[in-house]
């Protein structure tokens, strides 16, 4: 058997996330149902470096599948893509050692949100950005992301709902936001996300940048370890999974295999 | 009687072209219907600068109507917008003299053209511009362009089933393609445009890119007078009706009114 990964990139707006559902239209789902045709019909299980919600976009989930089947590189990514609509590609192949995994072999994950922030919205990037028209003071927002930055218990800012038992505890090695024209983009870099995590530190971020909240208030939140010191998560429209990172091969622990 | 010009917006993949017809998602459709809403159910007819077909864009269209309301500008553009899906927006309001019309006003239109010119199809532009993966001779296309300038008779590059008679001599003031990183962005900017005149052009300018054709082929081309010369007409997606400019309100035939 070979293992092979995959990087993918798909516009979220049109699944009902990525985990494979009954009669829901999900990223897993159409990469399972392509594979399968590949394979004449066998089922193939893919694994993901995580998945992401409804409306979430990726410009770099990475997936693995084992597979039977003797093809290049290349190949495989044009046999897959061909067999895809067009709003998921498969963008980069590699075949890797058995001891990877998608999933438990992340080191880091970088996730971008994008807010528009002017005026008028933009008829065409409605379903990819967050249109927040109010004035934002930037260089308090920065000022907080400094304070997000490091290993804390996020248990503040990740959904109640969530069903992780255990620790809460993470580390974001980068949080960051910068001014492109009428683009705010904000950048994490994190060991792990909890489940929301990225859009409600998102909504905290702009809280300060509106002044309803102060750059000061961050480690007090941190502290809470309580949800409901937040407001809502905001909506997933301006999130995208950028770019997942792995462990060097000679990093791997090969027992995993 | 006030006569309102708005600027307007519109993401065109969602639309059945820009003209009302039953049944079908128009632009006109939705702009009257907010319109008629505004006027409490008064039906109010608006004139655009010209007709869009099915998938094409929108960045400054023009339209024009008649009210007897007294609202101003800003408050215009707010009370519509509200009435409007997300996919179309006046950008501006504007009262004008009722010598202006949209459409016998029109001095020049632009409008664009944009490519993506790369190995993979970007998930997130698969409505907005046309993937084409090819490598193009840019300086090739330019010179192409150039002599597409002028006034020419446009039957080669107008489409054969255009109900229009008369002329099809018209006068391109500005013809060129610039890249942007993997955009190749054509501009056109002229007195008036043939039914599919811009994307019949960039179909022979994408040939020419290619190397099918050459840019001294063009004037030929228009000598020919003859649509059968040139290949199909290419994607609407990655067209742009950018901006319509008109005359200064001195300038205007006020025996039209």
């Amino acid at each position: 058997m070979e293992r092979i990964k995959c990087t993918i990139t798909y516009d979220g707006s049109g699944f009902a996330g990525f985990q494979v559902q009954p009669d829901h239209r999900t990223v897993q789902g159409l990469l399972e149902k392509a594979l399968s045709k590949i394979h004449k019909g066998e089922t193939i299980r893919i694994q993901a470096s995580g998945r992401t919600d409804t409306g979430v976009h990726a410009i770099g989930q990475v997936i693995h599948f084992d597979t039977a089947l003797i093809i290049p590189e290349k190949n495989w990514k044009q046999a897959i893509n061909t067999l895809l609509p067009d709003d998921v590609r498969v963008v980069n192949v590699e075949k890797v050692d058995n001891a990877f995994h998608a999933r438990y072999s992340v080191k880091q994950k970088e996730y971008h949100y994008i807010v528009l922030n002017r005026e008028d919205p933009d008829v065409f990037r409605r379903d990819y950005v967050l249109y927040f028209p109010r004035r934002l003071d930037i260089a308090s927002i920065q000022a907080a992301c400094k304070h997000l930055e490091g290993t804390h218990d996020f248990t503040t800012f990740s959904s109640a709902k969530s069903s992780v038992k255990g620790s809460k505890v993470r580390t974001l090695f980068h949080a960051s936001c910068r001014k492109k024209e009428d683009d705010i983009e904000f950048v994490f870099r994190g060991s792990g996300f909890l489940y929301n995590m990225v859009r409600i530190m998102v909504s905290a971020l702009l809280d300060v940048g509106i002044g309803k909240r102060k750059p000061e208030d961050i480690p007090a939140l941190l502290e809470a370890r309580e949800r409901g010191q937040l407001g809502k998560t905001i909506s997933p429209k301006g999130l995208y999974l950028w770019e997942v990172s792995y462990e060097e091969e000679g990093e791997r622990n090969h027992t995993e295999n």
